[in-house]
Order: structure tokens, then C-alpha cells, then sequence
């Protein structure tokens, strides 16, 4: 940048933030050097504490402060459902939903054999011995609705076959506001599929 | 978040990042966690330097890590020219463009006598005096094409009233590659205004 090593510095390191490219990152750096220094300040102390802080839940892999977190230390979650997703960020969207009361079990991905990342990477292994421990009777395997999600969701179920837990996936179809003609053609497909009489 | 108190500090923290809302935070913050650790711990640390260490060089009043900027150290940068901008990020833009090869005056904005942004505060004073001591033969007044930035060169204009300086505004017209149809009335205006021998 020609004028300071340390603006350098700052501008090169905000770029390791998804979706932040050179032109952003100087924007940030200038923002917060003219207007925003105690943010700053504030921003580098959260990321030194969550950096440091936050480690994987030893029940369900989600981010938590502690061995086990606030969802899994709340004995009403444990309902005997359980649900399967492939990211913190999931969970989040199922949680600010905020209608589903089980559990949760946070894969590390998805199944990506092309890329060595077999069951044991994601954690499935963690997943079976908690299924068979806690008596789930219901597993809801909501991986997304991808080729490699797809084959994870599979993958978990063919390991459960024979076992008596009803294992489900969520419901494809037009989502709530969504206009028909902008909705692609295998949600369409499964929204006609899934198809319900009008009086449910 | 309902499940890490560190997690929604750091989400709350990044949205002090101009341009950041709740969604864009969350999706750092989870890429941090997942997949950018040492990179959150650099930012963080460069976050730190940069906030107690970039100050404004006592000459051009940029962002610098020294009382005096690396730009103003060059004896070969005073070569009578000065050129002031109104933010760190337009000298930049210059700086970037590689042709303009005089001194900076950065301008803390631009006069705003409704907002209480008078000639002090944005460090007009300092700007006439070393535009005396320096013995300045041309000010370019690089102010922003805006109803401010406008009023902010006229004023300094004003008060150099008199001396013997060249005061110039930089040139408006078409953007290089820009597309005719696309550019505004004013500026179309301007650029007819402005127009020259094709010979030149
Ligand atoms: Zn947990
Ligand atoms: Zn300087």
C-alpha cells in the first residue's frame, strides 16, 4: 500500500474472511481505522476468545464453550428424536426456526470419499455408538439435499438397517412465499410427488 | 445463538465490519471455527497493531505508522505539487492509478457546517499554512465530484485567493472503457464541455 506496513497488514489479514477480496478488505481497514477504532479493538479480543475458546460438544460436535453444550445439557432435548445435520450453521437455521425440541448430532461434513474423508472423519462412528446408547427412536437425517448429502444420509441409514428406529429425511417442496416460476424443476417434481389433500 | 456465548460475541463483534449484517457475520464466524483458525488468531493480532499503531502523519495527515509518512519522507515527492483528497482510500486510488507523482493533503472529510464539520476539524488550517511554508506551486483539489466535496474546494480556493498558485480540480468525462449509454446527464454534460482536438 505504500504508506503503512501495519494498514498492509490488517487489509492482507481481513481477506482470510469468506467473500472478502482486496478492494473489501481496504474498505474495512479504512473503516475502522477513521471511524471505528474501538471496534476494532473489540473485534480482535472476540476473535482471540472464540479462536481459543471454542471447542467441539463431546455429545453432539457442535461449537461449545464446554465439554457439553447448552443444547445437549438440557435433559428435555433428549426426546428420544434425533437430528443429523452437516454444520453448525444448520443446526442455527433448524434452531432460529425454532420448532424442533430433540437433539442434534453435528456431522463434520458430508461423506467425500474422492477427498479421503471417510465415516470415521465426520464423526459417524460418534454418531452409531450415540444412537444405540441413548435409545433414539427417531433419526433425522437432515444432510442437505446434495449428491454427497444424499449419500451421507444413506450411508448412515444402511449402518442402522435391521435396528428398530424410524429414520426420516425433511420434506422437499415449494418453499412458504416462493413463487412457482422461480422454483427449479426437481423441487417442483417433489412438491407434486409430496402432494397432500387440502383439508391437512 | 443459544448454544456459545464465545460464538455470538464473535458474530456480534465482526458486524462492526462495514457492510457486515447478522447472516454475513454468522457465515464468518462459522468459517473461522471450521476452517480458518490461525487465520482468525493472524487477524486478530493484526487487528490489534493496527488500531494502537496507525496514527496520522503530522505532514499530509494519512494513515501512518510513523510521525512522518513514508510518501512525505520522499524528498522527491515535494516537488511543488500537492495534491489534496478527502479520505486515505482516494490518495490510494491515486497511489494505485501509479501516475501522480507530488505530494497528499488528506483532508479528515469534508466541510459539513450542518454536521458542526468546520475548516479546523478537517484540518484546513494545517493545510494553508504548509501549503505557505512549502512554497507549493500547484494545488490539485481532489475533493469528490459531490455537493461537499464541491464546496469544500471552493473553499480552500477562496481562501488561497491572491496567491500565486495554481489551483486545479481533476478533469470529468467519460470513465476509460466506460460505456456511453450508461454514463450520467452531468457527467455527459461535462465530458461534451470538455471535449478536444482529436490531434491532442
Ligand atoms: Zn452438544
Ligand atoms: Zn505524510
Amino acid at each position: 500500500m505504500a504508506f503503512s506496513p501495519l494498514v498492509d497488514e490488517l487489509v492482507e489479514s481481513l481477506r482470510c474472511l469468506p467473500g472478502v477480496g482486496q478492494k473489501t478488505a481496504q474498505r474495512m481497514a479504512f473503516h475502522l481505522l477513521e471511524r471505528g477504532r474501538s471496534g476494532g479493538t473489540r473485534l480482535a479480543a472476540a476473535l482471540n476468545h472464540a479462536m481459543d475458546g471454542v471447542r467441539r460438544c463431546d455429545s453432539c460436535q457442535n461449537f461449545s464453550d464446554t465439554e457439553i453444550c447448552q443444547i445437549c445439557e438440557k435433559p428435555e432435548r433428549r426426546n428420544g428424536t434425533l437430528c443429523v445435520v452437516e454444520s453448525p450453521s444448520d443446526l442455527l437455521a433448524i434452531e432460529q426456526a425454532g420448532d424442533y425440541k430433540g437433539s442434534y448430532f453435528v456431522l463434520m461434513g458430508h461423506l467425500s470419499p474422492i477427498d479421503g474423508v471417510g465415516p470415521e472423519e465426520i464423526g459417524i462412528e460418534r454418531l452409531l455408538d450415540r444412537v444405540r446408547r441413548e435409545g433414539v427412536t427417531e433419526l433425522i437425517l437432515a444432510t442437505n439435499p446434495t449428491v454427497e448429502g444424499e449419500a451421507t444420509a444413506h450411508y448412515i441409514a444402511d449402518r442402522l438397517d435391521g435396528q428398530n428406529i424410524l429414520i426420516t429425511r425433511l420434506a422437499h417442496g415449494i418453499p412458504v412465499g416462493g413463487e412457482l416460476g422461480y422454483v427449479d424443476g426437481f423441487t417442483l417434481t417433489h412438491a407434486f410427488r409430496g402432494r397432500k389433500p387440502l383439508s391437512e
